[in-house]
């Protein structure tokens, strides 16, 4: 029988700047009688990650610009939050209602920059982190160092979407696994060619694990088990991230 | 432990128009001794109900009209498909390179209306459910009647994007649950009122689904267990769709 199972990793607490994610991760599962096992999928929800590798900010402590300031009149946001969120960005692809969409210097589009206030404590904002596969291939390496298991590494995070109402969590860094699942040029069990069969599994396997997570659990990494993942030691979630130049929508 | 559990419901075999689908999964789960129980939810693929619902179009029987025969030209499509495309459309969102993105009847933002020529047969098409949602409603209740278990159902299909490569699997259809949870007003540990915490959990139930599901694998069923779904005898995938004035990318 095909199956997958998702196992919440708990009992984690407020991660510190200064973590060691890998060692925390490894620890929780011991205190849950979980064993990882090689092509197990670790899902770790960014913010404990942004706050292991301090990309934290006090609000107070930022000097907002003229154009921060005019956006958020506009959008009738915090200006010390818009300041934070264009300093996150490379460009601002919508903006309208309350909304602020970019694309991050990761090339992510997404709402704020994924700069977030909750979770982190009053008056304070998380950032993502700075290079998040480099993030995710440190946790992974540090979980092959203490317990042999080479296993795959997402980190996650809520975003919005397009035309539809409600976050869905993505990957926004992954490692030890391809990103994608890429079926064209095989046939169906009638002889036509797939000729769309790109599945997105890195998300996928972010969004199966967000109803584990929860937002107010306090769950931030998942074990997915089951999942036959295509193993690929220099995976990034750029492999995610359509040009510009092919995006109807930018 | 939070746990979630996915498994496939296999041998389920080709789908003729016309077919139960409800009594055809009931089997399917007899005869993988999978015992269906309250609060299970079912991920059933949209190309089946399609299927049993005569969903299906010969592409030789079509005739494309002067403007399908237009844009077909400008997108390299077979004007046949064109048509039915847009006969399945309400509005055409954008078009570029070979893309062909418009809204659905229903309400869908997604490339073709949907349409597609894969596990269906050589020169033919599904089309959606007309009433996706009506169609996992029937679904539903005809399993209740069999077992007497009420069980949440989700019709999904795989959609494209904006701005990220691949596919994920969404929700066309729901019936029994709620779409979305919706979080905001609550508190997160630090005090922090959440406002942005609404998560469209029957896409990510879908995006799950998907994994366990491939594009090849004959497995257009799977059961999801473990999930807290909240329940709502009315629920509808419309709480999903973003209305076009609140939309930035349309």
């Amino acid at each position: 029988m095909k199956r997958l199972e998702l196992f919440g990793v708990q009992g984690i607490g407020e991660v510190h700047a200064g973590a060691r994610l890998g060692q925390i991760i490894c620890d929780g599962c011991l205190s849950q009688a979980i064993e990882l096992a090689d092509n197990d999928l670790l899902v770790v929800a960014q913010k404990i990650v942004s706050k292991a590798e301090g990309r934290t900010v006090r609000l107070d402590e930022v000097k907002p610009s003229e154009r921060a300031r005019q956006l958020a009149q506009e959008l009738d946001k915090d200006p010390a939050l818009v300041e934070v969120i264009l300093g996150e960005s490379r460009k601002v692809i919508r903006t309208g209602g309350r909304a602020l969409i970019v694309e991050t210097h990761h090339g992510f589009v997404c709402a704020n920059a994924g700069v977030d206030q909750s979770n982190v404590g009053l008056g304070q904002v998380a950032l993502l982190p700075r290079d998040p596969d480099r993030s995710a291939r440190q946790i992974r390496d540090e979980i092959q160092r203490l317990t042999g298991k080479s296993v795959g590494v997402i980190i996650s995070d809520s975003f919005g979407r397009a035309w539809r109402i409600g976050t869905v969590d993505v990957a926004v860094g992954i490692a030890g696994m391809k990103a994608i699942k890429d079926e064209r040029g095989s046939q169906d069990h009638h002889g036509y060619e797939l000729k769309a069969a790109v599945a997105a599994v890195a998300d996928e396997v972010a969004a199966a694990a967000e109803l584990v997570m929860g937002k107010r659990d306090g769950v931030p990494v998942v074990i997915v088990r089951g999942y036959q993942l295509e193993k690929k030691e220099d995976g990034s979630v750029r492999e995610l991230l359509r040009p510009e130049a092919e995006d109807l929508f930018r």
